[in-house]
C-alpha cells in the first residue's frame, strides 16, 4: 500500500453515461489543486488504462462543464481488465491483462485512481484494490438503486426529465380521451417509475419489484372511466413483469397478430389496455433521452460533493472504499460492502403505500 | 348566410392534439366578449355537433388555460358528419348526418360555427359553409405544413421539445462516442426535423421530401470519424424514405433476422447505421412527448392571435374563411383554396442549402 | 381532545407562497377520500376560521393542481386570531379571536385542523392545540431552515430557480468580461445561496451565517483576473452581512454619492465590488421569482408524502404534531419542538468546506 | 475595393450579450470552410481590431457552442475607432483610430470583416465600409427593434425568459391577492413587454411607444377585484413613461417619503398601483437574465441562417450591405438603409389592438 504524500492521482468513469459525470470530475481536479495533486483523466473506461490513454486535467479543462451532461473523459459498458478479449492461437478468449493496467499506472507514476462507475465498474475498482492498487470508488447509478447510500447523481434528472413527460402526456390523453403509457428506465429497481408517477400524477405505475396483474390495471381504468375521468396515464418500468413473468409475456407475443409492435414490456401493456378496455392507448418509450441533459441543481450538488469526498478518502489512505450520502453528510464505505447490494423498492414501504393510498394503482 | 348581429357561436376543436388550441379558445371568447358575442364551446370535435354535447363558455372557464396544452373541449381525429357510421339493416354503413348538425346548430341558436383543425377538420369545415352554416376556420397543424400560412401554432412548441431531446442525446452520443438516432414528426412535411437538426447540431438530417441513400448517410458517419468526431446524432422525420421507397424498407424488413427491432424509419435507419458502420447505435421515438406540454410564447401569442382574428373574420361576415399568419399580419384566405394545400420543404430551397452548408447530410 | 373516529377536517394554507402547497391539498383530499374523511379548505390562511370562509373540497377541485405552485385556498402573512386587529372605543387594538375561530370549526363540524405553514403560521397551529384544538401541522419553508426535518418542499423548486438564473448569468458574465451579483432568499439561512452557489459555479457565496469581509470578496475576483479569468459570479443571500453589521452598511449608505442605486445587500455588494476591482458589475435581484413556478419533482413528492402523513397522524390522534422528513421515511415531531428551531448553514460544516476546498470564497 | 477570390475573413461581436451569437459564429466558420474561407475570431469587438487580438478559428473551435449562449470571441459596449479615447498632452482626448484598424486588417491578410452587432456597433461598421473596408454586417438586438428585419435572434430567447417569468409571479399573485409588476427591456422598444405579456396573460402592458394613465392602470386593477379576481399582472417595458414623461416622474420622486424604493420605472409603477388600490403590490426587474442562457430553437436557426448569409454576401461581394430575415427568406439590405432605423409597436396596430380586445389595458 501507499506510503507518502500522495501527488499523482488517475480518475475514469465507467459504465452507462449519467449526469454529473463531468461535475465529479471538476470536483475532483479542483480539490486536488488545493491539496498540490495533479490529476490525469484515463479515457474511457478501463480500456484507457489499458491502451494507456491518457489526458493530463489542469483547472482550465473542467471550467464550464458543471452545468454538462455526459463525461468529458468518455465512457464504456466494456472493457474489463480481468476479462478482456484477445487474440490467443487465432481465437477470441478472455484474458486478464490487469498486470498490463498496473504497469500503465507505474508508468504514469499515478499514486492512485478514483473510479467513478456502476455497480460493474466498481466491482473492476474492487478487484485492482484486491490486488493492491489504491483505489476509490465514486457510485453511479441513474436508477438509484445502490444500497449503500442515500440517493446517487443523475437520478433526480432522469426523474425530472420523465416527470416532464409525464406533464406533456397530461394534457394529450386528457383532450383525446386516452391511456398514454410512458416506459421509463429501471431494469430491477423502479425508483425512476413511482416517484416519476407520484410526481406527474400517474393513475398506474408498473415496479420490477411488484409483479401486477393485467386484470387490475384494466379494472383501474375502467374504474376510472366510470367515474367520468376518461383518460389515464400509466408509468411502467423497463423490467416490471406481470404475475408469472416471461412465460406470460412470450405466450402473449405468440397470441399476438403484429408481433412487430410488441417491443418492451411498455408496447405489451399497451396492447393489452386497448384490448382490455376499448380506448385508445398510445405508448412512449422514454429510452435514452433520461440519461442526457444539464444535471438538476441537486445532482450538480451531490455530484460536485461526490468528487470532493473522493479527495478526502485518497487523503485518509481509505483505498477501496467509496464515497456516499447518509443524509446529510457524505461518508464512505468498503467497496466490498457496497458492490451488488442492490437497493429495491419495498413493496410494503412508506413510498409504496402512500402511492396506493392516494389511489394510484400498482397492479396488485 | 346569416343577417343581422351576431349573438352567439360555437367553437370547436378537431384533430390531433396541438399546444396552443386553449389559447385560441381563450382568445375567442374574450374577444367575443368584448363584442357582446356569448360562446358555446363543443365537445370532441364534430362529434359534439352530431350528439349536441355543449359547454357554454365563460370569461371564467378558461382563466388560467393560455399556458396549458390540450383543449378544453376534448378533440379527435374521428367523427366526420358527413361520412359518420351508423348501423342500417344490421349493418355499419358511413352516413351524411350533417343535417342533424345543423339542426343542433339551430337548436342551440348558434349564429356561426368556429373551427379549429387539421387538413381533415377543416375540409369537414368547408363542407359545412358550402351547405350554407357560418363558419370560420382556425388552421392546427403541429407539422407546420399548410401553405396558406406562413406558420401554425403548436410548431414551435415541438420544435422546441424536439431540440431539447438532441440536446439531451448529444452528450450521450459524445460520452458514449454512439451513433443516436431521433424520430420526430412529419408524416408528408419536414419541417420539425429539418430545424430542429439545425437547432440541435445534427449531423444528418433524413426528410420525406428527399429521399435518402443509406450509403450517404453511412458515409457521413465514417467521414466525421476519420476527422476524430467519434459520434453522430442522425434526426429522422417519421415519414421519411430511403431511394426507392416503401420496394427497399420491405425487403430489409425480409432479410433482417429480428423484425421486432424494426418499427418505424427510425429503428430501420439505426439498424442500418450500426450494420454499416460498427458503432453502436441507438434509438429514440420522440413520438406523443412532441404534441404535449405548455405551449411556447410564439404559440401562446399566434393562438391569440388567431382566436382574435376569428372573431374579427365572424364580424366582418367573411364566413368560408380561414384565418393565416401573412408576417407580421394576422389575414385570411378562402378555406376552399386552404385546405389540401400542403406545405413541403422545398429540396433546392434557402434552408435545406444552409443546411448543407454547414455540412449537415441529407442523405443524397 | 377529539374521541371517536374523524369524519370531517379543515385543512387552510399559511405565510408565503411556496411550490408544492397545492400537491399538499390534493395528497390530503385523496388520502383522506380513501378513509371516507372529508375536507373542508379554509379560504386565506386563519382569516378563512375567523370569517368562516370555506371550501368543501372533492377529488374534482385537486384533479389537476399537483404540477401547479400556489395554493387553491390562499395565503396571507397576516391574520393570528391570537393576536387580531380589531376596533376597539374608536382604537385599533390586538385582540384575542381564537374563541371565534373555535366556534367556526365547531360550527363546520370539523374534527380536527390541518395547518400547513411556516414558522409563524405553525406557532398559531400550536397555540389552537394549547387550548385543546387537534391540530396537526405540516412545515412550509422556502428556504429550508427548519431544523425539525431533513428538507421542506418549495426549497428544490427555489434552488432550481437559482441556479438556472446562474447559468443564464454566466455566459453573459464570461461575453462581457463583468462581475454578476445574484440576490438569492434567505434571511437568516444562507441554504438557497450556498446550494445555488455550488450548482450553479458561483466563485463568490456570501452567507448570513458567515459575515464577510469585502476585502476578502475584492481580492478573490482580482486574484481570478490574474490568472486570465475576466469574469465572476458573486451570490448573496438576502441576509447576508459585511463583518461589523448594519452599521458598516449604514455607513456606506450614508457615504454613497447615489443611496438609490443601494436597495439590499446585492446592490451593496455590486457597487463595492465595482468601486474595488474597476470591473464592471451588475446586479440581478431574484426576488418573487423563487416562490413561484410548477414544483419540481421532488418538492411533489416530498409534498404528496407530506399531506399523506398528515392523515396518519390525524387516524392515529397525534395531534400537536407535525409530519417531517428523516430520510428516507416521513416521521412526526411535537410542533412545541419544532417551532422557532432554524437550521442555518455550519460555518464549519461539511457542504461549506467543500465550497472553500473547490474554490468558493465565502468572505473570510 | 476587393477583387479575386476571398481567402481570409474576420469577425467580431459587439454591443450587449444576446442568445444566438455563437450559433452565429458557427455558421460563419462552418460555411467559410465548404468555401475554403479561413475565419479569424477578433476578440471583444472593435477594441480587438485596435489591439490587434485575434484568434483563428477552426471547426473544433466552434464545436458545441450552439446551445451555448454569450459569445466565445467576448463582446463590449465601448471601444469606437472612429472615437476612442487616447492620451493626449496628458488630457484624455476621443481620436479616431481607424486607420490603426485598417493596419491590423491588412497585416491579418483579412479580405473581409463580418459585424456582428446592434446598432451602434453596425454604424461603425459602416463607418469603415465608407472609408474602403469590405464589411457585411449581422444585426443582433435583443429587443427586436430594427426595422430593417422581420426578428433578430434573441429576441425568442428573451421573450421566452420573460414570458416563464410572468407564469411564475402568476401563481403567487393568484395565491396572495397581490399586484405583481414585471419590468422587463425594451428602452425604445416595447416588443418584450407587449409579447411576453400576451404570452403570459398579463392584465396590464406598458411601453414606450404609449404613454400610459396611472389612473387607467389603477382603474383596471379595481375592475379586476370587482369582478371577482383578486390579482393582476403588471409588465412594464424599461422605456414606458407615463403621460407627461420625466417630468411626472420626477415629481413623483421629490413626493416620496423613500425615494430609495423607486429605481426603475417598474418600481415607480409598483409603488403607485399600492397607494391607488390598497393591494399588496411587488415588484420584480428581470434585468440581465433576459440576455443570458441557451438561445431558443428559433434564435439557434435563425442566427444559423444569418451566418451562413453573411458569407453568401461576401462571396456575392454585397458589401456594405447586411443580413436579414424576410420571412421565410434571409436577404440583405445597405447598412447605410438600415442602420438607426427603429422597428417600435404601433400604438394602433394589429398585435396592440388584440391586446385591448381580450381586455389587456395599455394604461390609455
Amino acid at each position: 500500500m501507499l506510503s507518502g504524500k500522495i501527488k499523482k492521482i488517475g480518475v475514469l468513469t465507467g459504465g452507462g453515461d449519467c449526469p454529473g459525470l463531468n461535475a465529479v470530475i471538476r470536483a475532483i481536479v479542483k480539490t486536488a489543486a488545493s491539496y498540490s495533486i495533479s490529476v490525469v483523466g484515463i479515457l474511457d473506461g478501463f480500456g484507457g488504462l489499458i491502451h494507456n490513454q491518457t489526458w493530463k486535467l489542469t483547472e482550465k479543462d473542467v471550467m464550464g462543464i458543471l452545468p454538462r451532461g455526459g463525461t468529458i473523459l468518455g465512457t464504456t459498458n466494456r472493457d474489463d481488465p480481468f476479462n478482456y478479449p484477445v487474440i490467443q492461437d487465432g481465437k477470441k478468449v478472455l484474458a486478464d491483462v490487469s498486470s498490463q493496467v498496473k504497469n500503465n499506472l507505474h508508468q504514469n507514476e499515478l499514486d492512485a485512481l478514483i473510479v467513478i462507475g456502476g455497480d460493474g465498474t466498481l466491482k473492476i475498482a474492487l478487484g485492482f484494490h484486491q490486488i493492491g492498487v489504491p483505489v476509490i470508488g465514486v457510485p453511479k447509478t441513474i436508477d438509484n438503486d445502490l444500497s449503500a447510500t442515500d440517493q446517487t447523481f443523475g437520478f433526480d434528472t432522469a426523474l425530472t426529465t420523465a416527470t416532464e413527460a409525464i406533464d406533456k402526456l397530461h394534457t394529450t390523453a386528457e383532450s383525446h380521451h386516452r391511456v398514454m403509457v410512458l416506459e421509463v428506465m429501471g431494469r430491477y429497481a423502479g425508483w425512476i417509475a413511482l416517484q416519476s408517477g407520484l410526481a406527474g400524477g400517474a393513475d398506474v405505475i408498473l415496479l420490477p419489484e411488484i409483479p401486477f396483474q393485467m386484470s387490475k390495471v384494466i379494472g383501474k381504468i375502467k374504474e376510472r372511466r366510470d367515474h367520468g375521468k376518461k383518460f389515464s396515464i400509466i408509468v411502467v418500468a423497463e423490467g416490471a413483469m406481470p404475475l408469472g413473468g416471461h412465460m406470460v409475456v412470450q405466450k402473449h407475443i405468440e397470441d399476438s397478430p403484429d408481433p412487430v409492435r410488441l417491443g418492451g414490456i411498455g408496447n405489451l401493456v399497451g396492447v393489452q389496455v386497448e384490448e382490455g378496455t376499448g380506448m385508445e392507448t398510445r405508448v412512449t418509450v422514454l429510452g435514452h433521452l433520461q440519461r442526457g441533459g444539464s444535471p438538476t441543481a441537486f445532482d450538480r450538488i451531490l455530484a460536485t460533493r461526490y468528487g470532493n469526498g473522493a479527495i478526502h478518502l485518497l487523503n485518509s489512505k481509505k483505498f477501496g472504499e467509496m464515497v456516499c450520502l447518509r443524509t446529510p453528510d457524505i461518508k464512505s464505505v468498503p467497496l466490498s460492502e457496497a458492490v451488488g447490494e442492490l437497493r429495491q423498492v419495498s413493496p410494503e414501504g412508506q413510498m409504496v403505500k402512500t402511492a396506493e393510498q392516494i389511489g394510484i394503482c400498482l397492479g396488485r
